[in-house]
């Protein structure tokens, strides 16, 4: 008998009409013939008001204490879910990762899963019953109660559909699948109908909010199945897969834009060995990520100046760090300008394409945008723009990649193929 | 090194306030060299609000998920409770039941603790740690959640101090202990410095809120300390201990008044063995609880006429039960009038003087106030009257048992005393 994970976010499950509808969903699975596990977030925005009322006690809450406070969020979904599919007239049963054996590390609010027990959820299943777990949520071998992060309940459904060996992972969304471009600054963007793990993985970590990186990662791990659709609405999806030939045709198959960005520069730093390591060691002990580095000689020839983009909010912490160290190795000066977004082009396609980089630039040139920033992996072109150029930047780049075009996307002029006869110069 | 369960119920953590004026408390006690072990319920009206989203997504829910539901209330309370207290530079952690090891047996919201592990709590208070352990709830062998009945929090509070030895449970209330009467209906009440478990037991069955019978029976059980002080100001409150001579000095500790009541009355039963049995047997299996049956012979001299008392909400399920027996049976008819209320009168000191009913009757009668019936135990008087009477006969049985007067109260006139030379008549 086959088995379908599906999970449900917060604003699927925001009012008990919702609740019912997620409800039908999994009921129909069932009577398909379907063994059924339900991932649920928690309702609506309540992970926010638990946040508020820690915030209101304590500005600073022990995170052991925040999972304490913040998993009792997706433990109101599951008693509500399970409610809800009896007063169906259906079995259902909630289990919380204690109840069900999902085990994580202990690093509370960023645990990982380290390992799940089927046991108790291949009972219930033969027992008949709709299976509803808490997403989020973990217990550490110790049966400390941990989370794995905002957004993590993705993470739960695909790690459970890979040790369940699930046929498929199904995550409902508020949107119908992920787009080549977010819908609301790019009316022409379109649902794409199948996408790799790597690409979505790249488009998730450039910012595109559809589903969390570690979930796309675990699907990869284990290979599984997973299907982004609408909680709303009835038809396909977006299918994630192994690559194939479909998911690397198009060069690129999505353009983001990422908007909490900002870019620090180090001027006139000497060009000493183990200056900039020593930088980003210091920053790495922050915890601050960091992306995007250029490092170019200034116009002295002695000095070189360092530029990196990081996120938004971690613009303070990193000009303490760097101010420090410029007054301990006397470089000319810090800067930071704190209005940065970032397109990224990604495709799996690209590495077999030429022309890709030249589409890009032509097109932010077109648009008379500046790029502050160019930075490129195997399937992901970025560039740094002003944040007020963004969505004009997102479209024209859209544009020039062909996505918004209906019916199956062809390779835009000035994109070469590497490979064989199919696909053809334009 | 003493150690003391301290209890703070919903509205005493209603707001970030009130938790972190709970947690200075937990504190201070904690300062004077105490081992300290909270127990918090839900805060404000949130398990009313849960119970509230539970019936708007099912009419009838699952008991087992009402009560994964409704747990979640405690949890975020302890670890609201737990933030407050680090954030005042004290050690804290917060324990679900499951964590603790708080067993109960399986009947999902109206469990039984079973056993409790001392081995956490010890190991976190050892660490110097205030423990904070969330109320109401269990888990049975199984792992399975479950809970114990409203305001079973005050069960988990003195369960745990009977379990830990601790020497002292402080239970903390919106007032400052028992009254002799409700002091929002009788103004010149008077805080009881001094109970017996029993007396408290049985005010607490005649409708007095102030404590949860279940919690005052594991008390006497196992001989804790219990206070009931006052969560808002400083000040003793009410300790209930257990007999002694100061409890017992008084025939009447306080007056009860139970407003929630229905009579019913079979009348025209034949007078047969066995027919009230089966008339009670039924009203058992309905769960309905029965109290204060009298039965007296008709009119015609051959049937009798059986009255019993009710709570309210069970009048339609008896109503449908007598009805049911009387097409069977062949009675003249069921009555029901669901406006009674019932006065009791409680003290253990009862026991040892007489004239206590004459006192309670004579007052009634003074007000001109019908009684519809009485029942006794050793320790209590209780007697029916119309639910309009109810303040009034409550006040005035008050008055006659001298409960408001000031200093250490004196037998009243009327009543005698039948032990020794230190009680004299007068």
């Amino acid at each position: 008998m086959s088995l379908v994970v599906q999970k449900f976010g917060g604003s699927s499950l925001a009012t008990p009409e919702k609740i019912h509808r997620a409800a039908r969903r999994a009921i129909r699975s069932k009577l398909e013939g379907r063994r059924v596990v339900l991932v649920v977030s928690a309702m609506g925005d309540s992970t926010d008001e638990l946040l508020k009322l820690a915030s209101g006690v304590c500005s600073d809450p022990p995170k052991r204490e925040l999972d304490m406070l913040l998993t009792t969020g997706e433990q109101v979904s599951i008693a509500l879910m399970a409610m809800a599919i009896e007063s169906a007239g259906h079995e259902a049963i909630s289990l919380t990762a204690g109840q069900l054996g999902l085990v994580t590390d202990s690093a509370h609010t960023r645990a990982r899963i380290q390992r799940i027990s089927r046991e108790r959820i291949d009972r219930e299943l033969d027992q008949g019953r709709i299976v509803i777990v808490a997403g989020f949520q973990g217990t550490d071998a110790g049966g400390e109660i941990t989370t794995m992060g905002r957004g993590a309940s993705d993470t739960t459904a695909v790690a459970l559909a890979g040790a369940l060996g699930a046929d498929r992972c199904e995550v409902y969304k508020d949107v119908d699948g992920v787009y080549t471009a977010d819908p609301r600054l790019v009316p022409n963007a379109r649902r794409i109908p199948v996408l790799s793990y790597d690409a979505m993985l790249e488009m998730a970590g450039a910012g595109a909010g559809v589903l969390h990186p570690r979930a796309i990662d675990f699907a990869r791990k284990f290979n599984v199945a997973l299907e982004v659709r609408s909680s709303l609405w009835e038809g396909k999806g977006t299918m994630i897969t192994p690559e194939t030939a479909e998911t690397a045709a198009l060069p690129v198959r999505g353009v983001v834009l990422r908007e909490d960005l900002a870019l620090a520069a180090l001027a006139g730093v000497p060009n000493q060995p183990g200056v900039t390591a020593r930088v980003f060691a210091q920053l790495a002990d922050k915890q601050i990520l960091v992306d995007d580095i250029v490092q170019g000689v200034e116009a002295d020839g002695r000095t070189v100046r360092i530029s990196f983009s990081i996120s938004r909010t971690d613009a303070g912490a990193t000009r303490e760090v760097c101010e420090r160290l410029r007054q301990q190795c006397g470089w000319a000066g810090v800067e930071m300008d704190e209005s940065v977004s970032k397109i990224s082009a990604i495709g799996v396609g690209m590495r077999s394409h030429a022309g890709v980089a030249h589409v890009m630039f032509d097109a932010l040139a077109r648009a008379q945008i500046d790029v502050l920033g160019i930075s490129t992996s195997e399937i992901v072109i970025s560039c740094l723009v002003r944040r007020g150029d963004g969505p004009r930047a997102l479209r024209g780049v859209h544009d020039a990649f062909g996505l918004g075009e209906p019916g199956p996307q062809a390779p835009m002029s000035g994109v070469t193929s590497l490979q064989g006869p199919a696909a053809t110069k334009l």
